[in-house]
């Protein structure tokens, strides 16, 4: 099965897809010996680098999306020595991601292989899928939609989730959640990068007051075009807001972030959306706040068992989740792609640095 | 049946629910002799007003939500007649509503009977709904929630919409629409009163070009705090606009006035939001137009057959409905009541005239 092909250009290993029909990406499957990888699971991707000399002598890695984590999981130390030893001239990977968790830094720095990830292309998408839990949060509206398409009758619809509470249901019960609007709300973000910036810019738009967290003081109010207050003493935002919003990296300080701790000093039945990475909330925690009444509404798109969805969350009336695909438009999915290629011709062809260097 | 009691306070009908928990309420219950209808149909509503003694002799209505139409039917010439015979002393019909589209004016007038509507509260929270249709039509977010509610494994399910197209999905199909940014596209907002406005300042911020039609232009740029372009010519616009928002009120002049005349010069996979009355649109058209690709996107929170949710919308992917609540949080519920009850202490009890008087 050793491939008996020899050929000048530079071996590029892809794993994960890249969009056939986009005609902006073709010229660029010329430039590279181009090896396909079929994603099965985490144990067969190791297995596969160890073992299969199909993907050895590699001189570039694409990682499409699934190199974010998820199916091919953690480019571990041990990982990462496997892949320098069968390609001894690896030199780049880029992934499509903002996020560069699931890569052990050190072993990459130590085995001479650079990694670059993607800026932050997709930060406005983000926010508006951001900006979607935030209203579901406040207002139900895909519940009464999925009640509607079964009881395809608006007032019938409304009097099952009110229960008979009203004789004429208007629509401001879901179940025995009170609908209420997101205005003059206090809502606390976490991370104040793009993603972060532009969330804010639309929940002003729907009225909310805004506040941040982050290590640094960002911005003044004149260059966001909208007013935020600094916030430092975590705390402190905690116990003041209505809602936060968790747009933060995942690393070792961000780790279960949101734990009961931290949830003890929590306003009664506080809304929380995370589109940062799952393990920032310490699972168990939740599940029980969310029981307890401790948090009032929570919207995911991230996962603390990624890629599983916790049980205990699907049954419940108060959540909101989507499959984490904060910045999965069409745009995204090729001008990502594209800046890897143009990364990997950078460094494999034209000899020249990357761009969005990691390591 | 005949009621023996006699009282010297104004004998009000509610129609409708007020909530019997908001404190602010309870103090008009004692100001008035409370007559509470319950709702059947339209047929026993008009049965009931015509012979039942215990709807005789009232001095005012107050018209909870139901009487935008809907249960309770419209308010008729003949309806007005024998409400005017039963209760000569009727002076005022209060509706929660902003829409008036459901009374006969004339036979109103003719009576001597004055009806006041409540003034825009819910707009802004009106806005919240459109945008959340806005970005349903461009994400299909609350579609990805409902499968990965159902396969509860964030790649597996996004695998399932994109029907192994890509090995990895990315979750930027849904079946197959593809998902989009609404960044950078054009929106013209039909109808800029409060509701139009409100809406433009939040479809801007989620980086949209504006466009307005209605038959004066509005106000300038600087006073609304967002960029804007008025468009008297409605098939010029429809014909440029990659989506469009009605937010107009119910009329002659608005009768179907999105029809299939109209929609041969639109945009081909145009999309279209309705939060003004379910008749804006012909349905048939409209369906029509959703089949052949004409139509790529319908948001619906009014229906042409309300409270029916035509049947032919219910199996497809690229709709989002809502039963009607736009303004239906709890704030809007109780203000617009409050408001009522005040204007009918304004009238029966001080004899002043109702604020927000249509007729």
């Amino acid at each position: 099965m050793t491939s008996s092909i020899t050929s000048n250009k530079p071996r590029v290993l892809f794993i994960g897809d890249i969009n056939p029909t986009a005609p902006e990406h073709s010229q660029y499957f010329d430039l590279f010996e181009v090896i396909d990888y079929k994603i099965v699971n985490t144990e067969q991707f190791h297995k596969d680098m160890k073992d299969d000399s199909r993907y050895f002598n590699l001189d570039g890695i694409f990682g499409g999306w699934p190199s974010g984590g998820g199916e091919v999981g953690k480019f571990t130390d041990e990982l990462v020595s496997i892949l320098k030893k069968n390609s001894p001239n690896l030199r780049l990977i880029t992934t499509c991601t903002v996020g560069y968790d699931a890569f052990d830094l050190e072993a990459l720095k130590r085995n001479c292989i650079h990694l670059s990830n993607t800026p932050s292309l997709g930060a406005e998408d983000v926010a508006d899928l951001v900006l979607w839990h935030v209203l579901e949060s406040y207002r139900y509206l895909s519940r009464f939609q999925q009640h509607l398409l079964t009881v395809p009758h608006t007032v019938k619809s409304r009097r099952i989730l009110e229960r008979e509470v009203f004789k004429y249901p208007f629509g401001h019960l879901y179940h025995q959640q009170v609908v209420h609007s997101p205005r003059g709300k206090k809502v606390g973000i976490l991370g104040f990068g793009k993603i972060g910036q532009a969330t804010g810019k639309r929940l002003s738009a729907i009225g909310m007051e805004i506040y941040y967290y982050a290590r640094n003081q960002v911005k003044l109010d004149s260059e966001l075009g909208f007013s935020v207050t600094y916030e430092p003493d975590l705390k402190k935002l905690v116990s003041e807001m209505d809602q936060i919003v968790l747009a933060l990296p995942g690393n070792k300080d961000t780790f279960h972030m949101i734990n009961e701790e931290l949830l003890s000093h929590a306003k009664e039945g506080i809304k929380i959306v995370n589109v940062g990475r799952g393990f920032l909330i310490d699972g168990e925690a939740a599940v029980k706040a969310l029981e307890s009444g401790k948090i009032g509404f929570l919207g995911l798109d991230v996962f603390w068992e990624e890629p599983i969805v916790d049980e205990a969350l699907l049954q419940r009336d108060n959540i909101s989740v989507s499959p984490h695909i904060g910045s999965s438009t069409e745009t995204i999915f090729n001008g990502t792609a594209l800046f890897c290629l143009q990364n990997l011709e950078k460094v494999l062809i034209k000899g020249e640095e990357a761009e969005s260097l990691i390591v």
